[in-house]
């Protein structure tokens, strides 16, 4: 094992006792509240930390892609595809998952109930079903509730699928915490009259899963959810710090960097750019730019090419020197992951752990 | 191999008659004005690509990182690492190629070159270089000639390491090519005094190294230069084409993606999110979004999430649905490849070939 001063950069670090905090008090939130948590791993695409998240009580995993569950079932065998399997390769792949995983997949569509009850008798699998409704972000999900009943009638129709409940995705929350209370409404509003009409149908869902970071520790003001699917809460990022749903010493993943020129006034660059930082926009008011310094909050990256960084050094007293090492706090964390094959674990300055990102790419 | 309609999507597939066109057309035009070819590597991170570009007579590689050179000297006997080597792993990495593949490093500070000669030094390997120079890019590279007579002559004053030129990057002229004219001449005459003060000190550079793809074409405009270094024109992509640096169907590199939903009105969503497109502007005028599609120029991908593509379905007629497979030319296709594993090698209509991105995510 290297030594963190030996680490080649740009390279994804995470503070293992932050990791932790951020894990136990998720995990915590859960239970006070007697909500089942069921953590989207593609944030950290390790099956390793599923395994934390699972050991702490989570009731299950979910997964956007069906090469996602593949390599998750090796730990969960409670799995939600939130994500429609459309197409013949990614139903091969889903079914040839083991059978000691029990599938669920959220979906909005005939063509994606026919598929899946096709590929399902196929392979004698039994298959869960959630309906995804869209209660706001208009991204994928059905808006009628005439309609949610249409499909969950296709899926009784259809075993060995099982219709199981209803999914939404509140990811349109996105503004400060501190100013959520009507958007929280408002979506708890909307799925009170759907479930109230469900409910009239004689079709009330088992399993009512939502939640996503930002809005996480508020879920239970969200009444009828059963289930909730964070994903960034285990390493937090500078849009998640900026909303309010985490403190700065909750961001667990920072990305080490490396200032490699000052030739130009004014600026330095560092070997962190678009394929080490993704270039995804803060999602909040605070700020713009690629990300933040977390020893210089007042530097953020304010352009950068695919291996350049330049910092914005214009309202700090810092200056940098070439070969100065910094930690860069990015955007939007599930993005710097996705983009790395290994991630180091420290501890009191140490490497203590490495593991890959067995699920990047896929 | 499975075939074409077996693929499971999101996944970049190359149109390879187009490959080799480009590649044709970029070799024929450096004969034809007597210039070096260094092409580079970042955008396809393929040693089989770099044995192609070399096989047509490219005079060695461009790299970024020091692990392309590493993977990259397998085939490659002459790499420049356009990057200075700051920071003892990167400069380890470096040291560790194997002997046989001649090094170049382009630099722009003192620090960079104290740190290079003591490596060289250590490993007793010469290594050349190119001291890089800002010739209005503002990114790397020194301005004051003064100082770059500094720098070359610390390089002279340290042994292994060799002056061989001077590198420079154009790429903030990135503006149609119609209108590129008074951009180039200004280079050119910016580059022609640099090199008349060079040239009085006695330090007349033996490698003048520019280029990049969107004026790739014009490089023998800009009076001075020995070699040019693109890298996107193995593949191109929408900005590539929308500034009028290569014809539509010399776009090689698609993302084939899926329609998975069309549950909320006026929109479908395909499978090719930020995960797999990057989140990168089009670096043009003509049009938003993050890509757009190759059999319907008038829909783009006008927002995304990891795994989602919202198409823009407005002002088309197109009616897609679930199950229908696109093929999306993205904004920048650098970090496309860097995104994914493996690039599938069409030919009418069948896979011909399969190749892993050798360097990606180093």
């Amino acid at each position: 094992m290297p030594t963190l001063e030996e680490l080649e950069t740009p390279t994804p670090i995470v503070d293992l006792d932050r990791l932790e905090r951020n894990l136990d008090r998720m995990a915590q939130y859960a239970v006070e509240y007697g909500l089942s948590l069921r953590p989207h791993i593609k944030t950290h695409k390790s099956p390793m930390l599923a395994t934390e998240q699972l050991r702490r009580g989570a009731i299950g995993l979910t997964c956007a892609t069906a090469a996602e569950v593949e390599v998750m079932s090796a730990v969960g065998k409670d799995i939600l595809l939130a994500y429609p399997a459309i197409g013949r390769a990614r139903l091969e792949r889903l079914m040839g998952v083991s059978s000691e995983t029990r599938l669920t997949v959220a979906l909005d569509s005939a063509e994606a109930i026919e598929q899946l009850a096709a590929a399902a008798r196929a392979h004698d699998r039994s298959v869960s079903v959630l309906l995804e409704i869209d209660l706001g972000m208009h991204r994928v999900g059905v808006a009628s509730v005439d309609r949610v009943i249409e499909l969950i009638n296709l899926v009784r129709a259809r075993p060995p699928l099982m219709y199981a409940g209803i999914a939404f995705y509140p990811g349109h929350i996105r503004q400060s915490v501190s100013v959520q209370d009507e958007s929280l409404a408002e979506l708890s509003a909307a799925l009170g009259s759907v479930l109230s009409e469900l409910e009239q149908a004689n079709l009330r869902p088992g399993i009512v899963s939502g939640g996503s970071t930002p809005t996480a520790f508020r879920t239970h003001e969200i009444e009828g959810v059963t289930e909730f699917r964070p994903g960034t809460y285990i390493f937090n990022d500078r849009t998640t710090c900026e909303i309010g749903a985490c403190e700065k010493d909750d961001v667990a993943l920072t990305v080490l960097a490396t200032v490699v020129s000052t030739a130009v006034p004014g600026q330095a660059v560092i070997d962190a750019g678009s394929k080490a930082l993704g270039r995804e926009p803060l999602r909040a008011a605070g700020g713009g730019g690629f990300g933040v310094l977390a020893e210089h909050s007042e530097v953020t990256v304010k352009a950068m090419s695919e291996e350049h960084g330049l910092l914005d050094l214009q309202g700090s007293d810092w200056l940098p020197a070439i070969g100065d090492r910094v930690h860069v706090i990015p955007n939007h964390v599930c993005i710097v992951v996705h983009l790395n094959d290994v991630v180091h674990g420290i501890r009191n300055g140490v490497i203590e752990t490495s593991w890959p990102v067995a699920a990047r790419g896929r």
